[in-house]
C-alpha cells in the first residue's frame, strides 16, 4: 500500500495497477460459451440479414423491457439517427448539452438542429424546468438522456411533451435494465435507444436497439433499417443499413443471460466505493435518484476543489498515472465543442449547471474486470490525495 | 434432368435444387480458421475501438489496393455517408439511377440532393456522356458506381470532374479486387467505398472500407468515424459511429487470404454460364469491358423477350420456383422508387437505357456455394424455357 504523496505514480512511484483498469463495463462472457454460439451460426450458414438469432434477441428483449417491439441495430448511433428519421421530426430538437457527442450528432445526421438545455447538478439529468426553458415553436421533439444509469423523469417530461405537442424519445445507452418507479426503461416516451457497446451493460461488442410500444413507428423503423425483417412495406423518407449481424446477436443473448449477476456485482462495487469515499471531504458520488433502480454501470464522482484541496484535473492526473484509463470521458458540455461552439456563440455562458458539473466530475473504473481489491487500492490513493493535498500541490510546483 | 415445360417447378415439378441457391457470394471460411482468429480476440480482451486486427486489416488492404489510406467501417452505407460528409459536399450530387438504393440514400442522409443520370446499356455503368448531360452549376460531385464488378471509366470521369471542378468518388461495393487498364479499384477518384457484406467478394458478414490517396481526406474520415484511431484531431462538421469491430476484421482478414482462389472460382463459374448461354437466342450475359479485370462476383443476364419467347418476368418466376433466391434484386431504377418518385415526377420517363436494362436484367446464382453441376442444371432449365416457350406461354394462360 502506498504511503505519502511521493509514492504516487504521478511523482515517480510504481503504478498501483499492473494492468490498465478501464472505465467501461467490459462484461464479456467466456470463450467456451461464445464458441458454442458462433459455431451454431457457421453450421446454419446464415450470418446476417435479420437472421434467427437477431429475431430471438428482439423477442427476448421485448420481454425484458415489457414492450411490443424491439428493433436491433448495428450500433446505437445508427439507432438514434434512424429514430429521428422515423419520428419524421423537423426543425429543432431539445437535448441536454451534458453527455456523449453521439447523442447530439445523431440530430445533425438527421438534418435537425439541436437546441441545448441545462441539467440538474445532483443527478446530471435533463430537468422539466430546463426543458421548458428551451422549448420554442420550432422545437419538434425532446431527446432525453438517461445518464449514468439514472432515469430522467419520464413521466414529467411526457406531460411537458404532451402539453406542447412534441415527440419524446430517450438515449438509453446507459439505462439497460434500469427502471423508474418500477417501470422498466424501454417503455418511456415514443421510443428508447439502447447501446450494446462493450462499455455498456449489455454487450455485443458494437450494437444497439430501439424499443417502442408504437406499432406504426416500429414498422417505419423496420423499413428504414434495411429490406430484411420488414413486416409491411411502407414509403419512408430515407433508408440505410442498420442491420445487426447474427454474431452480434449471439453475444448479446449470452450477455443478457448474465445481466442479473453483472448488475448485482456492479451494485456491490458501487457500494464499496460509496462506503470508502463518503467519509472523505470534497468528493461525492452521483447516486441514483430515489425513483430510479440503477444498473450501476458507471461510478461518477464530483470534486469540490475548495473542500478536497486539489482540483478535479489534478486528481484525474493522479488516478491516470496509476494505470486507470480516461476518467474524463465524455469531455463534458457538448455545446463547447465544434461544430456547436461556432454555431452557437451565444450559448457559451448559458448553462451554469452543465459547466459546473463538467468541471467537477470524473469516472471511476467499474465492471467485471475491476475487483473489490482494486477499488480498495484506488480509494486508498484518493485518500492519500485528500490527506496530503498540500504536499501534492508543492510537488506539482516543483514539477513545473 | 428435367424434360418438357410440365417438369418445371413453376408448373408442379420438383424444384431442381433441394437447398436454396442464393445470388450473393457467401465466401465463408471454415469454422476451424474462424475459431482460431476469434479465440485470439478473446484472449487479448480487446474487442472493438480500432483494435489490432482492424489496424492490420487497414494496412493489408492499403497494400492490396496500392493506396495510402484504408479506413474500415461497420458497413458500406455508413462509409458512403461519411465519405459525402468528409468531402464537404453541398447541393447536388450526380449518381446513376440504376443500382442499389443504399448508394443514393447515402446522399439523402448527408443532406445532399441526388441528381440521377442514365447508364450504358451494354455495361450498365454511368458514361461520360450521361454524366455530362446531368451536370448543372449546383452539382458538387459525381458518385460513380462500379456495378457487377465492372469499372466505370475512372480516367474519363476524372477528366470531366477536373474540367468542371467537381469531386469524384465511387461506390465500389462490387469491385473488390477488380482493376481497369491494370490500375486496381481503390485508387480512383477522391476515394472509393467498398462493401464487405457477405454477398460481396470480401466478407466480414457486415462491413466495408474507404480507400483514398488523400492524406487530408483520410484524417477527416478518421475524425468523423469515431474518437478511436485518430492521428491528428480536427474539427469536422459531424461525427458518427462507423467503427468496425475486431471480429469483423478477423473475418475480413481470412477472406482476404482466400481472395485469389475465390476470384478464380468465380471466373470459372462465369465462363461455364457463358459457354452454355451464349448458344441460346434472346439471352446475353453482361461481360466485363475490355479495360476491366473483373472479380466476376455477379452473373447478370439480359433477356430480349422477342428473341427469347418469354419475358424476363416469366423466366425469373421459372428460376425462382426451382429454389433460387431473388434474381431481380436490386429492383432497378431508383428514380422510380420512393421518395424519389414523388420528388422527381419529371424524371419518370427520362432515362431510357436505365429503364430498358431494369426491365430486362436478372441475376444468376454464383459464389462458393454454387457448383458447376448447379450451373449446368440451371442452364438446362433456361434451355427448356427457351425451347418450349410456346408451351410455357400456354400453360401460364391455363394457370390464369
Amino acid at each position: 500500500m502506498k504511503k505519502g504523496a511521493g509514492s504516487l505514480a504521478l511523482f515517480g512511484g510504481n503504478p498501483a495497477f499492473t494492468r490498465p483498469l478501464s472505465i467501461g463495463q467490459r462484461n464479456f462472457v467466456g470463450w467456451d460459451r461464445v464458441e458454442h454460439a458462433l459455431r451454431g451460426i457457421f453450421s446454419r450458414r446464415y450470418y446476417t440479414n435479420h437472421g434467427p438469432l437477431v429475431q430471438e434477441l428482439e423477442e427476448r428483449l421485448a420481454g425484458f423491457f415489457g414492450v411490443r417491439h424491439v428493433l436491433c441495430m448495428t450500433n446505437a448511433t445508427i439507432g438514434l439517427m434512424i429514430a429521428a428519421k422515423a419520428l419524421g421530426l423537423t426543425g429543432k430538437v431539445l437535448v441536454p448539452s451534458f453527455g456523449f457527442p453521439g447523442t447530439v450528432q445523431s440530430l445533425t445526421w438527421a438534418g435537425l438542429e439541436p437546441i441545448f438545455c441545462d441539467i440538474d447538478p445532483v443527478t446530471h439529468l435533463i430537468t422539466v424546468a430546463s426543458a421548458e426553458q428551451g422549448i420554442t415553436p420550432e422545437v419538434s421533439a425532446i431527446l432525453g438522456v438517461h445518464l449514468w444509469g439514472n432515469i430522467c423523469h419520464p413521466g414529467e417530461l411526457a406531460r411537458v411533451a404532451d402539453e406542447k405537442g412534441l415527440r419524446l424519445y430517450f438515449d438509453a445507452a446507459h439505462a439497460f435494465g434500469c427502471s423508474c418507479n418500477g417501470v422498466p426503461a424501454g417503455q418511456f416516451g415514443d421510443m428508447e435507444i439502447f447501446s450494446f457497446h462493450m462499455d455498456n451493460m449489455l454487450n455485443s461488442l458494437e450494437g444497439g436497439c430501439i424499443a417502442t410500444n408504437d406499432d406504426n413507428l416500429a414498422e417505419i423503423i423496420r423499413n428504414i433499417r434495411s429490406s430484411y425483417g420488414i413486416r409491411k412495406s411502407m414509403t419512408v423518407s430515407v433508408t440505410g443499413n442498420g442491420r445487426m449481424s447474427e454474431a452480434q446477436a449471439a453475444l448479446a443473448l449470452l450477455s443478457l443471460e448474465d445481466f442479473p449477476r453483472n448488475r448485482a456485482a456492479n451494485q456491490e462495487r458501487f457500494e464499496l466505493y460509496q462506503k470508502r469515499l463518503s467519509v472523505i471531504d470534497g468528493i461525492r458520488l452521483v447516486c441514483p435518484s430515489s425513483e430510479t433502480q440503477s444498473n450501476y454501470q458507471h461510478v461518477v464522482a464530483e470534486i469540490d476543489e475548495a473542500a478536497f484541496g486539489l482540483s478535479r484535473t489534478v486528481l484525474t492526473s493522479i488516478i491516470e498515472a496509476e494505470n486507470v484509463g480516461s476518467p474524463l470521458y465524455p469531455a463534458g458540455s457538448i455545446h463547447h465543442h465544434e461544430p456547436y461552439r461556432t454555431l452557437y456563440p451565444g450559448l457559451q455562458e448559458a448553462f451554469h449547471q452543465t459547466d459546473k458539473v463538467s468541471s467537477r466530475f470524473l469516472q471511476l473504473p467499474t465492471g467485471k474486470h475491476v475487483s473489490g481489491e482494486d477499488i480498495q487500492t484506488l480509494c486508498d490513493i484518493i485518500t492519500i490525495a485528500r490527506e496530503q493535498a498540500g504536499d501534492i500541490r508543492a510537488l506539482l510546483k516543483v514539477k513545473e
